[in-house]
């Protein structure tokens, strides 16, 4: 089993990280694009496109008739969009079988910034564990990569506990000898400590307090779930779908 | 005793930190150049002049007449330059009474940085105990002081182990209810996890072994050695010197 190397990145806002392109880029936005995705996806969404800015959304759904447009600024739902970036607006009943045109501060962000990766997918806590297998498939089958980079999306381009837990323990479920970059050892440690209270740990995060201060507390709560969707979102084409050739 | 809001920021360059005209900001940049100027003042330097660029440094020096040149680019000393970022090459018989004008690649932009708070202070492992001792009085007279920020130099503004640890120690020291950011919050784990094998762990991270591949293994073990000098230095009107009237 050969040793992997893994960085795990702040985000730094939409910029196109340069030097990706042999790379596997997992991107973690827990609190709350990620998880959300993996929602949607589970729910039956056909594909969720990440846009940087309302504008873009609404032009895009041009585009693409029937689709819905979701997101926030500053948490909350934009006006004249059908839905926020809480999990428990992407019911089945609204996202089955549709796509979603969607736009979040960061994470949405941070997708597009990853964008010239070999491969980017997304993880979040709810869907962890089918992550780690996979980038444990993909690292044996394509002995060429670069290696693994783990980008959070946190907030607003700051250091952001909830994704670098999550950064954390997919490093620990990938299981193999790894070569670590500083703010990968810390994730490693800072899970460590965490868990078994992940989710008090989450909801005393700035975004946590912050979330449940807007009356998040159920998303806080449900993002900090491990491992309920065995789902691995990859970003294909422009678009976040579900990854099933695994 | 009043809580005191304590933010760990990572270094972003040389840009002015806007937010900090009404708190304490310690700058830590524990490879090396906080440990080297805490150092220097030991050893009887006047004065550091923390400056950007090579060429700024030159220009300082024919308004400051028998002053030195230190600092390094790539962790080396530079051509020209009498003094290297080395605390070993900050010894009494070179820098003894003598002003250093100093430009590191991240230290001395940081204090730069933040150059517009009430106050500015260096801490690194070596002083570190007196730091957290001053600001405990500083909190204690100053009841209008915004906060504290510990703002880590870092590694091209990257997250950097080392200035997180010392940021934790300092936390720890302060012995007092904080309310922390995010980057607060890890910084305290952290060194918690690190304390009683802190050298190690400051030999295991990027810039540590980075030193150590370049030869300066001993800078590494002699910059993980905490609270050996009682001296807190403070950025006044441009020059970091040692703060007698605490």
């Amino acid at each position: 089993m050969n040793i992997i190397k893994v960085e795990v990145l702040p985000s730094a806002g939409s910029a196109i990280l340069p030097y990706l392109d042999d790379k596997l880029v997992v991107v973690i936005d827990v609190l709350r694009a990620t998880s959300t995705m993996v929602t949607a996806l589970a729910n039956g969404c056909q594909a969720i496109v990440p846009v940087l800015t309302a504008e873009e959304a609404v032009e895009k759904r041009w585009a693409l008739p029937g689709s819905l447009l979701g997101g926030e600024r500053r948490s909350l739902r934009m006006e004249g969009f059908d839905l926020g970036n809480s999990p428990f607006d992407y019911v089945p009943e609204k996202v089955g079988g549709k796509r979603v045109i969607m736009t979040t501060t960061n994470g949405t962000r941070a997708i597009r910034a990853a964008a010239g990766a070999k491969h980017v997918w997304m993880a979040s806590f709810l869907n962890l564990q089918s992550v780690a297998r996979a980038v444990g498939h993909k690292v044996e089958e394509e002995p060429d990569l670069g290696g693994l980079v783990i980008f959070c999306a946190g907030t607003e381009g700051r250091f952001d506990l909830p994704d670098t837990f999550c950064a954390g323990l997919l490093i620990q479920e990938l299981g193999r000898e790894a070569e670590l970059n500083d703010l990968g050892q810390a994730a490693r440690t800072l899970y460590g400590a965490a868990e078994g209270h992940l989710p008090d740990a989450i909801r005393g995060s700035e975004h946590g307090r912050r979330l449940v201060s807007l009356g998040f507390e159920q998303d806080v709560i449900y993002c900090a779930t491990c491992n309920i969707l065995p789902i691995v979102p990859a970003f294909v084409e422009g678009e976040v779908v579900w990854l099933t050739d695994l």
